[in-house]
């Protein structure tokens, strides 16, 4: 396997975790800045085309002596009943890995900034790859989570 | 930081690079599995209910004595010209995540039969996660991508 390391640190007006909105109808229109290390700049190159990112990120609050805390079956937010972790986005997964798809306001050298951050101040990026192309809204089926909604619309 | 742990492996088509379709207009359209570890089978309760899963794994054939070796620039088999290696998703970047969206076809106990694989076989996995919604085409810009694509059709 291999090592990972941080390619920079997210901006973000969060600093704990109980100010992330969470939950059903959780809007994450944040602003914040993908602060890329200065040493990957030319990484960057052409970035600015894409509206859309993907960010891969460390819940690195879940991590002690290198090891991720992870536990099988969680309950979301978004629901009151558990699920197993690999039907969520929850953070105390084997590997402690978040992903986020932000849109890219504007780039200023090596600082992005973007809209849609669910992130904490500080967390340490791993990547960011462009966003290509998404699964048509009639063809996406949503799982527990639309029954969720479901449930709470009724 | 922590250390990756794998999740699982691909069982894919595909055993060399050379055979992955690559480039514009590139269909990703094999069937496959996702071959979880038995000990996490819970991990994976109520992943039925999701159309299309994000996997994240992991460019091991990049990789030697744990370090991954990269490129900031690089050119990918869709465009004749070099970009950043975040604005693209070639193999060679600082944390060697590859990131697949599939189609959930059926589950069989720990094994995710899913369509869209781009990944070789035995590939390890670190991550599955449901893919929750989508960026309307209309606000999505593809950048180079999209210059690649007029300059192929004109």
């Amino acid at each position: 396997m291999f090592l990972p390391r941080v390619i920079g640190y997210v901006r973000s007006p969060y600093k704990s975790t109980q100010e992330v909105p969470k939950g059903l109808g959780a809007q994450h229109d944040a602003e914040g800045v993908l602060d890329i290390l200065q040493e990957l700049e030319p990484g960057l190159t052409d970035i600015e085309g894409f509206s859309h990112l993907i960010v891969l990120w460390v819940f690195d609050r879940q991590i002690s002596d290198g090891k991720a805390e992870f536990e099988l079956l969680g309950t979301p937010a978004s629901d009151d009943r558990p699920h197993g972790v690999f039907a969520t986005r929850l953070a105390r997964r084997p590997n402690p890995i978040g992903l986020t798809i932000v849109e890219l306001l504007r780039r200023e050298g090596t600082r992005l900034h973007v809209r849609g951050v669910d992130m904490l101040d500080g967390t340490p990026l791993l990547d960011v790859k462009p966003y290509l192309s998404s699964i048509p809204a009639e063809k996406l089926r949503r799982g527990w989570l639309a029954e969720a909604e479901a449930r709470r619309d009724q």
